[in-house]
């Protein structure tokens, strides 16, 4: 079989321990091809393709990143993207693609699939906000990043009496904010799941200062405060509520000045929790799903994506995937919260 | 009520998140009052204690080992040891016991439930071979520890052509080896559960050198040569079975330099794997195990351990927990052989 | 003797290092007394004191921050401030100060010895931008922490083809700039001492782009753009030249974006630059500079400041410590813009 | 001019960012053309060679080990050697040799300058050890790797009130055990300058215990006891006084356990200290020891070396770095002892 490879969406720690894994045993066990699709669909759309055998893949499980380059390109939103995408695989003589990505770039494969495109999907979200898997790898990574930081953070918050307030990933799902929170040791973890009343914030500020610490509040980027405090802020929430101009992590360390007369600043971790070598966690992920994938691919078991299922690698169907986001459940948090303050 | 609670068995990251958790839930959820014992089951035996309350817990989630030491005293092998624990807790006023062990802590643990004694454990081995849960903390830390060290061997192999082992922790079970050394992208893994050929070890350094690349293999302390090795051999081995004299690293890269006539090195890994600050992972897990032992305990739900099953922290009898070693099954390790060589 | 110690303005790795060298051979060899003055020059203005023994800096070593909290009061600026100091030295029975600082706080202390005070100095700036010493510690800790961030960010970028934008600390002087800027492989470096010409970095960016590889730029907080581009930017430049609203970082991504047309970013370390455990350089040159200081208080050689020069610690007038800053010298920019583009 | 570049010796973090800064400016601002090498001396001995231009040096600034690979070959020891080098070069139309190595490998090359050879070193030893330069790349990554596993040692020695003994790098000078013993708090450090009295280090050991710390033991793979214990020790010492089986570290882990009668555990780092991404320090330092020994080449000045004399990059006779040895003096060790027990 002949067999493309492609990554889509947000780059994310552990995309080449896939790729890597998909091509060491697709050619060693199972003596297949492989073609590399460059940038997400736009390689298959465009025709952009690299090499892509046992050498190319030396070296690369502990890069980050993906030595396939990365887009948003969405077929569907182009004219004629899909037919176009049909006739350069069968020009090409690509029989089947192992597509590795987020809701996006699996939504894409989805429909291809029922297109009759022959696809495996892997699943690849930094967030961790994807359904039928227990986890995804990159997830681990950006907690470790964040925690790191976090931990660093102590001291200077220590040293200098004062709040910090750090931003992490998360636009819709509260997974690293409340991982990193629970591993850093965070005062307070606010999540996109759970509009944040001010007021408790400020409480458990007040009160960690009483007892002679210094607060660390972890914020998912994607948090918002509840109605109450929406009303107060006017216009300074954009049409989906969320806080404009510097963020959500700067807002509130505005607010916790103002309201506590002490000093707090904003940390807003960005795209260093994306990037960079893969934990030990997210590379065995990572290689096992890849591993699963050309198992799929060369059972011809199409419309499938791999999963983690407790210890275990399991298949599921592609819709299920991206049927809806998996966020924080109330018992997961609630578990976090006895630690708040 | 009046808990205690105690560290016994190998140091091992995460302890110190445990009894944070268990304290400061314990405390400001339920308001109970805690006695640290020292040094593992010496300290309930010899009326060892020292205060635990929020404030000795304070600042220790990031910090390696136990504050409250450990210690491999077994109190059902000295005589009269049982009552003198039973003598001393009540004379202390304790009313229940928090024990974090491996094997032989939990063993006892639950003898001393069935003998009257109102207990819950945590499971706690870096080995990650006990049973009655998927992972237990320490071992991501020990993981991660492991590849990096293998991230920097490679380096030096390569610059040398050399082949380098890394002797890992794992007398009986393999999992270090395998998580660290295909997240290390190892060329050969060699675990206790699979007696292995040496000859084949000796084609994949080969085969390896022959794509002009230096080989890494992993191999857990515990490893053995298959039958035919051993009778070559001779003394060399011990009556467990294990080589003796400078442990299985240093055996094999001295057989595999004479096979090969090409200079072959061993690393043993040892104790770094074991201290230090724990991963986020394995902050998460052993603070989520605290969080559900006191909520155990504060039903009175004695004799039960917590566990990890997907991403739920489960309740399983202690029984359990200890009836059989948790090894790598054969379709796990067959999952990596794909990639040997 | 009964020796009082202090640390002011920002935090930095190392403190805790300089304090428990003093501390610990200020009373093993030569048997002084110490207390600890709480959050800089406030300490001894307020009379707001610690113990500080050998058992309060036990493992604080590899603790970021400091633990005797610091703050920006100045004495000077405070009516009757330096009379109320010596009063409170003199009623304490503290015959001298070993005061741990960067400009702000030596000027203070260089004051207070011409007025008559028994003080030493320990220089302190993340930004290694004080003169009379070769490097200064918490600067080899902020720039690895920089370092490892573009190492990361170089994955990201090359896997989205943007330009990354890193903004590190460094208001006046560029050291943390250039130096995690050639370690981390930068395309361009800018830095406070030389104002830099817009046109010049975007056809750097174009030319790394036509390589095929992504754009690196490493930027001090501090640095501004040249008089032409000041010119274009209108009112966005503060009274100092500095760039408002969201900093030089934001600022300069936007630009590239818009000249080039091609995706970019910015990534603001922040605080994480400071704090956490020291390097190993900083630990040892921190020590250093604690055993060297408590011997210059042991001899009496008030008014002195302990400084790096090569490998050996010397020492030097307080007042040259703070005459005047220690910038970026032109030819070892230019040493390191042959590896631009 | 047509410049071949070499690495000999043991590999060391940093090689690469010497070899990457060589070409980056050697043929981006002076035009040169470059051929590497493989294997240090035996490259030009056999005429192995490997293309080396800007293109294979992107992206080797963060690798560890040297891409031109690395071996101990001295054409001075095979007949006909230094011929067949002058030969070799004459047909490859080779003007110049930039070699990167330690004593051995510059050794060769200050001979091979005085029969002719246009030759530029560049100093390579991650001990530390070579003259004429304040200090070597790769000294503060392998001091920084050693620290970590310290501080990770630190909470396993004080859960089980053991000594743990760490035998690092360092088979003539003790700058890896001064450095990293100091950095990570070490109770005693044992250097091969200064022959150790074991009763004297039992002492320190049992003083540790009595304030409840446990004790943690640096020391160079080189350090011997005193002549009193070598007696005692009878045929263990080799013919250089050098403990044979198992090691300094192993065999003082035994001494200690059996004179304090409390357990003592022995971590022998070995190559995990000399591999992997360098620190920023070293990356600095080996990309301005290239851009200066480019300059060497270019200017003609053959038969020097670079070298670091305090911030700044100087150039040494060859002669001069081979000359003797640079051991730890007197002073500097007796700085760190204060800190002992």
């Amino acid at each position: 079989m002949r067999i493309g490879v492609l990554t889509g969406g947000g780059d994310c720690p552990g995309l080449n321990a896939v790729i890597r894994a998909v091509v060491r045993k697709g050619v060693g066990t199972y003596g297949h091809e492989f073609v590399g699709f460059k940038d997400g669909w736009k390689g298959p759309l465009e025709g952009l393709t690299k090499p892509l055998g046992v050498q190319e893949v030396r070296g690369i499980l502990p890069r980050g990143g993906t030595i396939l380059g990365s887009s948003r390109t969405n077929p569907f939103k182009i004219e004629g993207g899909v037919e176009q995408i049909k006739k350069n695989l069968a020009e090409m003589g690509v029989d089947a693609l192992i597509a590795i990505g987020g809701e996006d770039t699996l939504g894409v494969a989805t429909k291809l699939h029922e297109l009759g495109v022959q696809v495996v999907g892997v699943p690849k979200t930094i967030d961790n906000d994807l359904g039928a898997t227990d986890y995804t790898f990159g997830f681990d990574t950006a907690v470790n990043i964040a925690m790191e930081a976090i931990d660093r953070l102590h001291t200077t918050a220590e040293s200098h009496h004062r709040t910090v307030v750090v931003e992490v990933m998360g636009r819709h799902a509260g997974w690293i904010a409340l991982h990193s929170g629970l591993a850093g040791g965070a005062n307070v973890i606010l999540i996109p799941e759970r509009p944040f009343d001010l007021e408790k914030v400020v409480d458990h500020v007040e009160n960690r200062f009483r007892t002679n610490y210094s607060p660390i509040i972890v914020v998912s980027e994607g948090a918002v405060p509840a109605e109450g405090d929406m009303i107060t802020l006017g216009g300074e929430l954009d049409a989906f509520g969320h806080v404009r101009l510097g963020g959500i992590g700067t807002w509130l360390a505005e607010q916790i000045e103002k309201r506590t007369g002490k000093e707090a600043r904003a940390v807003v971790l960005g795209h260093t929790q994306r990037g960079g070598t893969p934990t030990a966690f997210d590379r065995v992920l990572a290689t096992r799903f890849g591993l699963h994938a050309i198992d799929a691919a060369h059972e011809g078991d199409w419309g499938k994506m791999v999963g983690l299922a407790g210890t275990d690698i399991v298949r599921v169907p592609l819709i299920e995937a991206t049927r809806e986001l998996k966020t924080v459940p109330v018992e997961k948090y609630s578990e976090a919260e006895v630690l708040f303050g």
